[in-house]
């Protein structure tokens, strides 16, 4: 098994458990079949074709269908076997995967668009995080749910990190560039699996949730 | 009278319809003049253009500005008129017209994509929904309001289902294409009429309302 | 100083503006830094990048990234510090140095469109409104903010009035294009300037509400 077939098995994976994890986001609120496909289609999805709109360039899953057909695949597993996939152990599992396809994917962009010389430097890093995690943005606001910008789930920061970490080892070492994704993809995927495995949550400093609570308490 | 000036008929009046059930959809809310406008012009032309945009072709409304200029007119019309239009009557021609835009515009989704050949054989089906509710979708967004994927409401799965049939037939018997077109339109149109006739829903066991409750119960 | 420096000097305190105001109307609902920049930065630019995705051109900050530096500055220093962006003097500064971004975006937009000949007459003023509110309704959406659309605010109907001014002359009067840009940009400015000063909201007569309110009262 070589470094590509670990790529494509990440790939496929990945894909699926975003789907898994959307629909059980989402299932809570009530939602029928199609809805849910379409919730797991768009999760897995979403991300990448934004950037690639943004980045004119074909959307990846026009010429790649598996995408579609696993994220299908796994929206209508999850909605029929919602109750197996709720169970802890497996659920945790499903967030692992989770990590390693945000991981994998975010890094697949940030060398997509770095290679394409488009807005460098910061955009490679703007279109990593939102491949990462736009599908799951589009996802939450159709669902009338809190997304991950406003609530203090360590999700996006980590991905924010890894893609920072390699456009500045493709800046400044470019010779190394492979290293640089591997380390991109490593440090996203630790980073995520310590605040899954830790429930770590943003610091209450780096919101304005303590300052509002201060507010409140200074004024009564 | 000819197939095409129907056609035509079919597409003024569906622009329209979506522009009519839209600013009613989102008056109870309380929204103004301008906001109205946008409402009902996003409602009949924005699934439609995200599709043009993940096409990568030209937005279709760019050439044809009549789209707009009936969207324009019937959102003001149904500002002004909103106690005559939301007469039981007339609302109920009005969701059948928008019916016969859904069927007609899902039709011309899929038979577009189809001939671009992108993504064979699911992008057809993907767009061909999305165009059909997709502008909706951004409206209830926009709108603050629960969307059709998060309600039992009958109007994406006729959709799914006629386009289904349509690119069934074109991938079996692609020698009867144009037969296939009007499979799918009527398809979707009866579907969707009896869904506005008979008030049908999505049935409970395709949901996850049923599970929730019962989990509830025997958790309580 | 001439004119082409006024310009660069209100396109970037007003894309300055859009990212201080989008944070300060996001912090109330408890955000963390991560957030807060990504806020600032897709109302600064999102509307744009939608303008862009519509005309088929490339994004406008990919090759003019000073754009999201400012976005990105401007989000982390209202962040730090969001008291002294809270006092009420500076806000109402920023308020209309927002204002001013409108102006001149909406302008631009129009003018940026017209010259691509792309849907005139009535897409100019339609990609001049979206470049200028619609970074602020993907913040609102994103934020699960009540967005200006179903408020009584009156930010949208200036821009409309003034990219309807602009697009009247360059049809009717098209040697005085420069007159009419200068023309939009004042135009928009005193009325939103006008709306901040005397809290200037949309007239009940021209929203929803009223009827609401009648209907409430008749059927009680």
């Amino acid at each position: 098994m070589n470094i590509e077939d670990i790529g494509y098995f990440i790939q496929i994976t990945g894909t699926g458990a975003f789907a898994v994890t959307a629909v059980l986001a989402v299932a809570p609120k009530g939602i029928d079949l199609f809805g849910a496909c379409v919730m797991g289609i768009i999760t897995a999805i979403g991300g990448g074709t934004v950037r690639d709109l943004i980045l004119d360039v074909p959307v990846f899953w026009a010429n790649e269908l598996s995408y579609i057909w696993i994220a299908l695949g796994a929206s209508v597993a999850t909605f029929w076997g919602q109750s197996v996939f709720a169970h802890t152990r497996l659920y945790k599992a499903m967030l692992y995967f989770d990590a390693l396809g945000a991981a994998l994917f975010a890094t697949q962009a940030t060398w997509k668009v770095w290679r394409l010389e488009f807005g460098l430097p910061i955009a490679p890093i703007l279109l990593g995080i939102i491949t990462a995690i736009g599908g799951g943005l589009i996802r939450d606001v159709l669902a009338g749910r809190s997304n991950l910008l406003m609530t203090r789930e360590l999700y996006a920061i980590p991905v924010l990190c890894g893609t920072l970490l390699f456009v500045a080892i493709l800046v400044f070492l470019p010779q190394h560039g492979h290293i640089g994704g591997l380390a991109c993809f490593v440090l996203i995927f630790v980073l995520r699996a310590a605040a899954i495995h830790w429930s770590l949550t943003v610091p209450v400093w780096l919101t304005t949730k303590q300052r509002i609570k201060k507010a409140r308490e200074s004024s009564s």
